[in-house]
């Protein structure tokens, strides 16, 4: 099954945030949006680009409400140490989310079993905890988080109004559909 | 198991495609990149906008190489009818396949059972039938075509160079990453 | 087991009725007679012309205080449209039911499963939800309303007579047959 | 799974049959149309009038190349008798089928548990033992022979004919419909 | 296990007797002693014979106290046709049993389940239900009604009498054994 | 299932035979009508005075070609005493067959769990080694050996002449019944 | 497991006992020491003299406290014949149990199943009914009950003495040994 | 089931023997008769009077064609020091086994599981390996090896005498029972 | 999973111990340090120089409030002999733990099925009962204590002070390291 | 089952080695001694002394042919980067294994649920794939090379004089003890 308008799974992780080690769970996402980026390993060779171009993006993440996790399956000491010495990963104020169990990994499905590494998954949660958005690349291929952020931004604006969908690439602002019965087959 | 860099699943399926009834199955869209769009249903209201919206970038995946196969759990029938009156769907030259036992849409994992419809899922499956990146929302979010374009080339890239990864928002023409072990802890 | 005699399976389907969408479920078609109708697909060959086969004798099925589902496995999105373009289907005013989700035609023992469509089936419920009669054609040959009419009618004088059984081939008005020891072997 | 166009399974029976007892089975019936009909008991009240209208169509059914099975839980010793007793049965020309073991009427899906006999069910079976139709019904409602006639000739009619398909209420000479992409939706 | 000294199983058939049609359970044959004789079925050869010979034997029977049943695995309908057809079954005053379900036959292990048809079984059972004695022949060997008379005096000399038993060949007034210690290893 | 028309078991058992111990098997009993007594226990109340019955009738039963044997769960050493020391059972001229495993005793299904003995069975075996009739009592009710031969010389009748059967309380030289299809419904 | 120390398991048996027929259970051998001893089968060649050499010893077993049990898989009936015929066996004066069950075998574990019959075992029970020797041999081997009479008052010696424990040879009267740290690896 | 007249399972064990480790199995000890006689632990009570026991009657065992094996769960390295240091069991001549896996001890079912040591078990074994007596006692009652001799010359005596038995009490050159039919019931 | 971190499983054995045997359970050893040495088996070759080492040591052991117990599968029978005949274990003030049960050597994973010894196994224990150090080796390969002790001190030092952990090589006073933020990446 | 003299199960893992990135395998750590060290994570506060300890005496173990292999469940890339950043871990000269799959970890038995770490575990592995010894502790004790050095000499020596064993302690040029018979119970 999808795993599309299911609730995000108990979970229990380490992360660097802002030169400090917090604990980051299921119900501490809880409350705002979530958007949640999985990367194959720390001191890779695009991961930092991606951590970067979110880093870039932070502000505007912050000001639709959302906060910002990179989860890898290295351990958190990796990723301060990472931060420390990486200038791309440097900039990142988000957290940087460790998974040496893999259990983070596996519960979105993004786990490949014969390198013990996540696939390139990207995961947009509401505040209720239920995921409503999915994005997974073969890693070789990179993403875009400007693409990210109209997605959140569309998923907030049909949250915010129950009675309507957004059509194919909205865009904050623009006219969204009321469906009724009168539309069926008129469109 | 997450079903990146996995091969799709036998299936055969009825389309409409250019006014004919055709015969669509995990053979037939080898060859070439294919893009799979599932959406939820015919005739209902933002589905039509993101047909146009495909329809609008086809030459542009066609000169990439790539054909385009719109799937919902309709009948070929409703889709050769949903050509006829629909003014969006009416510009579509692409594929409209049939999935009436719902096998392909539960192949591709974004079956809602509740509702016997699919959610907002896209493929870009390569030449060899593996599939390369995914993205799924739930039904009230609509997709954006021109991202699925910027992706279908960042994939035909690294395809094409085995050596290299697409950073971070990497577009056509832009420098890529060759890997090397002095990069890595370096950028 | 035969389905004769036992009650309807729960259920809870769109219907496309009057120009409304609206609920129908294993509750809503007691407390009358009920005719369902399963057909195999939408905007197909034969199918409007049995749909409008019951259109003409609706009347009669209505003074018989028997209500008429037809129902197949699109969804009622598809029914409207096929309602809006079919000249035969027009003629409806009875419940055109979607099954997208497959079940009610699953539970009625009409599947095709390599093809995701109905049978022909028909089947007569009494007011209290039990199965009275079957009717179930390969697809290519197609059913005749008035002898749907004729069982009932049959159906119907036999509940309300429960000390009489109908002869073969009675039709309303005529003589039925009063069971007594004295007939077993005389007829 | 419903019984239209599976095989007829494999059964040995002993019938009466123009005053003499001979084997039926499912290899004995192949070869040209067979007409089977359930009915709950020999001697029993209704049984007799629908034996008789069988019996009255029964030139027609031999004209039409098919041929006719009557049958009952009851053995042939039982079906001898009450061809000699009863005035209505003494007309049957064709096969009175016992059935001790109760496996035909199980094979069948018509047989009702707690009292050990039929229900009224009657199916056509073609020439290469494969159900066409079936139609079956609690055992207070007859059954009208006219109409299991005219099923028949539809399903003669279709099966010579591969491309057409019979509109509802479809008499023998009358027109049929050869689908084709064009009469999709517009009927 | 042998069926000799348990109770009689639970049943409800339906018995043709003196002209009306009863129903006969496991209680209702409880408080008299009862002798269930088993036949393969109604109309067959030498099967009327035996109900002829139970007939004539029938006024010992009640004056002993005992009630007489026939079965078969025929319907009560085909019994009360035998009944009248047949010369020597028309004399039985005691009651013709159906057993279309074959559930008695089968309780009373004498189920052919080739045929569906009964063995030639006899069974005494003491007014508590408790079978005593059965007897069971292949079909082509029919019994001797003064045997099962003797036997049921026999049985219900020892079951009035519990400190004696019947030597071989007993019959009704001669001397019996009373056991004792000294007795034992001395006849 | 009834052991009426099925094949003896293989056994292999000591009997007290003519003053000698010989071992009795499946095989050694073909080849000739055998008949089976089981009996309780050895030196008990009324099993003599069957054993003597069936000593008196021995000669007839060795006339119609068959063996006698009679069988306990004691041992072949206690039959030797037996036969020694009580002057009804010193007449036993024929096998005194010893079951001390009981498997003889529980393949005729006359084995008393709780006491480790036999019901009182009789049992008629053909040639073939097929039981042809069965009889058992509760061990307060004695057989008479009359009987037996009756059965055994119907048996041997029907044997004999495939086409007939014995009708009820047949004795050797009467009439028999040859079955055909005008009989049927007409005795 | 083996059997020593563990209490004997529930019976209930008849047995012949100075002229009676009486019940043996588990329940009943406890309060004083008991002696079971199985043989093969009554009226054999060497059971005779071992039940005599018991007998000749009784009163020593009687002095001791000590109850013998004789038991068989054959009936009380043949025991009591046994004690009539057999001048040894007639001595004894001692419990002669029947175990045609063959369950009081079995739960000694000296049951020979393709015989039926129990091997010489010998078990000396406490009058806590827990077992304390045992002692089994092939049929062919008889016993010497002088040396059983030994381990009896060993075993009584040492119930009486819990901090003592008999040395080899020990007979009633000699010295034991008391067992202290000091004697470990001393002797 | 009885260890008697059964196979010694497979087993390979260290023993001291005459100043050497040497290795036992059930191969090595076939081809002479073997007394194995199992003990709770080296070092501690009774055991040495035991073991001093058997070495005293040493000469009678090997005049009698048999060798001798003790056995406790300890390992041969302390039954080396146990011989060193026991004035008892320095007379040993014959095999102290040791047993330190169990398995031996557990394969004549002598174990006592929540110990960890063996009951006092003595076996007497044919030279092909066939268990012909068992005795087995709570370890706070002792042996007597004369018994054990006595045992073994019946167990030689009735090998090589296949058609005899011995009487109970038996010692060599006392008569013995040669069986015949005309002693069964005579002793 | 690994025994470190777990709990001490619940035992009972019996030991020698200055002159005494006492039993030792996992509560009787809580509220201390615990050293626990596994060796083969008592009397062999290098298990007493080990001995020796630990008894050397002892003084320190009990200096840093620890006990020491070693354990074999031997019986404490063979650990009183032990001690009383080995130059090297007469030193022992310590336990010497018997385990014919063999249950706390597996208990420790360290048990050799095929030989039914135990493996050299050394663990330190906490007072809580918790695994704290394991070091097991072939048997071949002796221990050197020294090393145990300074893993016992390193143990409860860093028992003691919760926040620091030893660097490698760490002997007492020496200093620790605190974990802490800033050194993540820094030694 | 202890690990002790088991052999390695496959793996291949990805290691950092001397400034490449080689592959290491089950088959490539063969031909040599092997000393392979678990701990629990990169850029942690005792590991880098411990690989600074086995870095300082590498000289050693490779004098003593053996070679030494790091694990931990970070990746390759954490350890390049380790390795770099670590003054202490910069000193390595030996291989630094990545386990990101745990499968090497969990195949030592060392890995921690919870925490997806591995505990501190050494192993010595002979050239034929053979663990000889393994040492594991709690995470907060560190562990000291020079006692594996000792243990590896032990293990070298011992495997090339096969008849002998190392007493406690021994240290490379001491004597050692060949064992003998007579040296049983004597040291």
């Amino acid at each position: 099954m999808s795993l599309i308008n299911t609730q995000v799974q108990p979970f229990k992780n380490q992360a660097f945030h802002n030169g400090k080690f917090v604990e980051v769970t299921e119900q501490s996402i809880k409350g705002k949006w979530a958007v949640v980026i999985f990367m194959p390993a720390a001191f890779t060779f695009n991961c930092p680009t991606e951590v970067e171009d979110a880093a870039e993006h932070y502000a505007e993440f912050q000001k639709a409400g959302a906060e910002v996790y990179i989860v890898t399956t290295d351990t958190h000491f990796s990723h301060k140490v990472w931060h420390e010495t990486s200038p791309a990963v440097g900039k990142a104020k988000f957290f940087l989310v460790g998974d040496p169990t893999h259990h983070l990994t596996r519960a979105f499905d993004v786990h490949i079993d014969e390198e013990g590494l996540a696939l390139r998954g990207t995961f947009i949660i509401n505040p209720d905890g239920m995921i409503k958005t999915m994005e997974v690349h073969s890693n070789e291929i990179a993403r875009d988080v400007t693409e990210t952020l109209r997605k959140l931004k569309a998923a907030q604006y049909t949250a915010a109004h129950p009675g309507e969908v957004c059509p194919a690439k909205w865009k904050e602002g623009e006219k969204t559909i009321a469906p009724s019965l009168d539309l069926v087959g008129k469109i």
